[in-house]
Parts: C-alpha cells; sequence; structure tokens
C-alpha cells in the first residue's frame, strides 16, 4: 500500500490546508497542523474546550460495501453531533484511520465526504494517523463553549419540557432495508430512510442556539429510550413521555405499528438531539428552531422521583394519557452487543 | 459481550476519578470527564494545547499474544512521546477502543498498565468510547507548551548538534527475538530488548526540559534515518551524521554487526527523542540531561543545504569520518507497509 506519508499527504493534508470551497481565506485555529509530532491550537480565552472521540467499526457501525462518500460523511457527523449536544461550536478534528489497503477511488471518495462535512462547518483537520488493518475510522473532535453554556446530561430539571428535534426512526428503518427485516413500496420514502442512515445531520446550529435556553441534552445515537435514560440517571430525574408525539416521517409512517413504534422510539443513528427545557421557553424554542430551520417536538415532562417511582426511569403515555407498556429492549441499532 | 456502558464504568471511568496512587488529591483539568457527549477541559491561560493521535492495530504493532498490561502501557507511551518531542506537558487523553470480545482479566490488565503510566505522568482520561471489532487501540492526547516554546521538526539550523537520547535499536532488536530473525545467548540481554519494544519509557522529562534550548525535535518512532529526514525536510537542511556514535546497548552490541547497525539506525519502535541545538548549549544539554537521568549523545551536525547536496539528505560517516554507504530503507520496524 502507499506509504502512511505519502496516503496523509495525497488525501488529507493538502486539503485541510487548502482555501475553503466558498474562497474565503481560511483563519486556522491550529498554530501548527498535520506533519509534526503534535497538532498546537490556540484556545480562544475564556471558553473551555470539548472533546469528543468516536470510533467506527465496519459490520458494527456501517456495511462493508458502504459508499465511501456517506461513510466519510457521517464518521465526522457522529462526533459534530457530540458537540451538537454539548453546544459547541466545532473548529477542529484528528482522523485516525486503519485500512486494509490504499484503495484510491475509495480514499478519494471518503475524503471528500469527510472534507465536504467539515467545511461546511468550518472544522479543520489537524492531526491524525493512518495504518494498515481492519478498517477503522476513529475522529475525536474539538470545539469551543463558553464556561457554564455547556448542555450536559445531567442539568434536567422537574418541569421541564422534554423535546426532540427532526423526526426520530428514519435510520433505524433505513438499517431494516437494507437488511430486508422490512419493505418499504414507495422507493422515494425507501430512500429517504437509507440516507437518514448514511448521511445523518448535526445538529450544530440549534445546538448552540440552544446555549442559555436549554437545561440538559444530549444526541440520540443508540435510540430515544435508551439515551433518554442517560439525561435521567445523571439528572436523578424520571419522564412522562407521550409515545404518540414522538416526531416520525412518512416514511417511517407507512411501516407497520410495530416497527414504527420500535424505530423511533428505540432505533439508533438518528443524531437527532433530545433536550429539556423549562416550560416558560416554549416560545422561545420555538422560534429559535424556526431560525435554524430544523423541526423541534415536545414530547413529555420530567419529574422529580417521588413516592411512586424511586429509580430514574420512562413512563411512556400513548395520545390520550392512558399507560403504556413497551418492550423495547434489544431493539439497538446495529449487531446487539 | 458487557455492554459499552458498563465496560467503560468498570474499568475506565471510576479508576479515572480515582485517587491519585500517591495518595494526593486530584486536580482534574477537566470540567465535566466522561459520561457526557464531550468532555469539557479549561484550557490554562496563555498556553497552547498540544495535540496528538495514535492508533495501534494488532498484528501491525502489537502480537496478538501481546502482555495486556504492556499493550496498555504502549498505547499510553506511544502518544505520551509525541507530546515529549513537541516539549508539552501531558494533562489529558481520550481512549477509543475496539474488542473482539470483553476479556475481564485481559482488560483489567490492559487498563491497570495504562493507568499505571498515566498517573505516573498525571495524565487524566477524559473521555472515549469502546465498541465491539477486530482489536483497536487509539488513544489522543492533549499537553500545554507555551506560545513559541514548542519544539517543531522545521526548527532545525545549520551548526546544530543533532542529539539522541538513549539507546537506539533495542525495540527492533526485540521484535527479532521475538521473530526468530536471530538470537542472543544472554537471557538478561534478550529480555532487555523485548522490554524495550513492549515498554518504551516517554521521554517527557527531557521534552520539557529541552524547552528553550533545543531547536527541532521529534520522537523515533520509524527509525532514526527515516525520522531524522522528517526534520531535514521540515528544515530544509543536510545531516552529517557518524553512525558509530549513535549509542547502542550492550544487548544490541552482542548481536552481529550488521543487524547492530541495522537496528541502531534503521530500527522503530524506540521512542528516543532525537533533537537539534545550537553547538553552545553542549554543556547546558549535557546537564539538563543529567538531571534528568537520561542519557544523551551527540551524533552529528545539521548544515545548510549547499551546493554538493541540493536536497535534504544524510550524509553517513564512520567514526573516522570516512563516508559510510548505507542500505537501511525496508527494515521497518513491524510488517513493512
Amino acid at each position: 500500500m502507499l506509504s502512511e506519508f505519502s496516503l496523509i499527504e495525497r488525501f488529507f493534508a493538502r486539503r485541510a490546508s487548502a482555501p475553503l470551497s466558498n474562497g474565503a481565506a481560511r483563519a486556522p485555529r491550529a498554530a501548527l497542523g498535520i506533519g509534526d509530532d503534535c497538532a498546537l491550537i490556540v484556545p480562544p480565552p475564556g471558553q473551555q474546550l470539548a472533546i469528543s472521540t468516536d470510533m467506527l467499526v465496519e459490520g458494527r457501525h456501517f456495511f462493508a460495501d458502504v459508499d465511501p462518500h456517506a461513510l466519510g460523511h457521517k464518521a465526522l457527523a457522529v462526533n459534530l453531533s457530540d458537540l451538537a449536544a454539548m453546544g459547541a461550536a466545532p473548529h477542529a478534528f484528528t482522523l485516525a484511520l486503519a485500512l486494509p489497503s490504499a484503495d484510491e477511488r475509495w480514499l478519494a471518495a471518503f475524503s471528500d465526504g469527510l472534507f465536504a462535512l467539515a467545511e461546511r462547518f468550518g472544522c479543520e483537520l489537524i492531526g491524525g494517523d493512518t495504518t494498515s488493518g481492519p478498517l477503522n475510522i476513529c475522529i475525536t473532535v474539538f470545539g469551543d463553549v463558553p464556561p457554564n453554556a455547556a448542555l450536559r446530561r445531567d442539568a434536567a430539571r422537574p418541569g421541564d419540557d422534554i423535546w426532540v428535534s427532526g423526526t426520530l426512526g428514519d435510520a433505524r428503518a433505513g438499517l431494516g432495508l437494507l437488511r430486508d427485516e422490512w419493505h418499504v413500496a414507495d422507493e422515494a420514502l425507501a430512500a429517504r430512510c437509507k440516507r437518514a442512515l448514511e448521511r445523518p445531520e448535526p445538529r450544530v446550529g440549534l445546538g448552540l442556539a440552544l446555549r442559555g435556553v436549554a437545561h440538559a441534552a444530549l444526541d440520540i445515537s443508540d435510540g430515544l429510550a435508551g439515551d433518554l435514560m442517560h439525561i435521567l440517571k445523571r439528572s436523578n430525574a424520571r419522564a412522562i413521555v407521550d409515545a404518540d408525539a414522538v416526531p416520525i416521517s412518512d416514511a417511517l409512517a407507512s411501516l407497520p405499528e410495530g416497527v414504527r413504534r420500535s424505530c423511533a422510539l428505540a432505533g439508533g443513528d438518528d443524531y437527532e438531539l433530545c433536550f429539556t427545557a423549562p416550560a416558560e421557553t416554549r416560545g422561545t424554542v420555538e422560534g429559535l428552531a424556526e431560525r435554524e430551520n430544523v423541526r423541534v417536538t415536545r414530547i413529555g415532562t420530567i419529574e422529580a422521583i417521588g413516592s411512586v417511582a424511586h429509580a430514574p426511569s420512562i413512563a411512556w403515555r400513548d395520545r390520550n394519557g392512558a399507560p403504556l407498556s413497551l418492550t423495547l429492549q434489544g431493539f439497538d441499532h446495529f449487531h446487539a452487543d
């Protein structure tokens, strides 16, 4: 295969320092980028640095035959989504890549997908590592957030509304289509589900807009039911959620009731935001979302843990407020652990 | 296998927030550590943040049967070595880990080896990711360095001495022993070589001491010949190196001449520092190294690119100053690319 240095140089280093696609001069955050032992970045005074790392593995997070352009997009998107969930502004990332071989067409498409998204958010590649090995993509992403402005998982408060962005379940529905678990007659709707799986849109703008408004937030990577529990456990609270209020797409609505509900409530890989905000900010939240051109939907309420429930938990309700007993465990987004 | 959350909790998260082994209270750099979408760190005012990422893959960087305690050590050591080569002070790291299965004994030993080194350098685990997949370890490390104090690869100047720390070639000799490429009769010497391969010591103290004294520096991961060329290319300079001055251990000295020389000059995985410094700082460099209890050896000189050599290059000499023609290409540290 190509040596590490020629790989980095050809597909990544030159592009990292190229002018932005909109013709604007690049104002790099990195005092020193690719090619030394370390990258050097200059944190803006008074800001905290938000850091997240995600590792994507063939067979676990994507199929071997995935479009490499989509894979480049998704590898960075899942990381940007973590910044969005924190209310942090992206500025840089590192890329470590293990490749079974140096397939130049594959690398060209992968790096195109990666940089298209990176440039859209002004996120600069500042360093990395390449090696031979089973395909593995590990990105670490860096963003800025003012002190005390981060949207933390432990910040939900009794009385908060629970919101989600976009629609949920399309990515899991797309996975099911690829695995022949179910079928959608309308090809456009099927394509929408597959696109949700392969090209998630990180809600960076919404995350930034929610600073100072939302209390807790996270991104839905493993399914609403499981991810909301992370907020509840860390905030020591419970949630009442109207399962019928959880927003779904027309594509998902065309699937059978059971599939639809499982995908929407427990399907992973959507990378929409789930956040809590005080009831008095409803109008503000709706206004911010409209400005960011992102749909947001109120699906429930945070409550204190009282005499009924002694532990963090989700009480599911239908649209009439009647309790729903749901079995959502094991409906994982890709392979079960 | 154990779920991602129970894995992180059991082997990593609790240890990350445990008191230091010397009983000292932990003064965490992370405003928010493991368990949210991102870690949050507070960069010290006026410092630059040095960032490096390395991915270690089974078969490429270590054997499947490697001692997991040693692997935990090495995975962090190679990253700390990048900080050392930059003159940066370590303070935090993230760990992304793909595991074929959750072998609890393996994980206990791996995390013990990792944290033993991390605690020695006050380097805090602030976040990570675990997934199932072929064994892959990706660590991203963070350090501080004052502006303009970093030891960059492009800073070598004509007239600089070229120095290396420790002895070179033991790690490659150890790899050869494991692969039965050669043999060392003395078991203690053989053990020393294997230890050099499996438990490299990052030269963090020396790197910090060299701030403001050395010009260029890097760590020798791919072999002196190849790595020194990185300094020469980025500094647009050439080097005269006395091959016989390159320091080797007694263990390496017991191997045949050809093996000895190839290991010392082109063997990778030593993680010693190679640095350049003005001739007038010789006494200072020796004093700093003595204080840090690290051997340093002068092996050559940086020269301007003149009429003889039009491109960055290394001119090898023997102890009498006679030119040596060496064929070192392809003597890689592990598998050839």
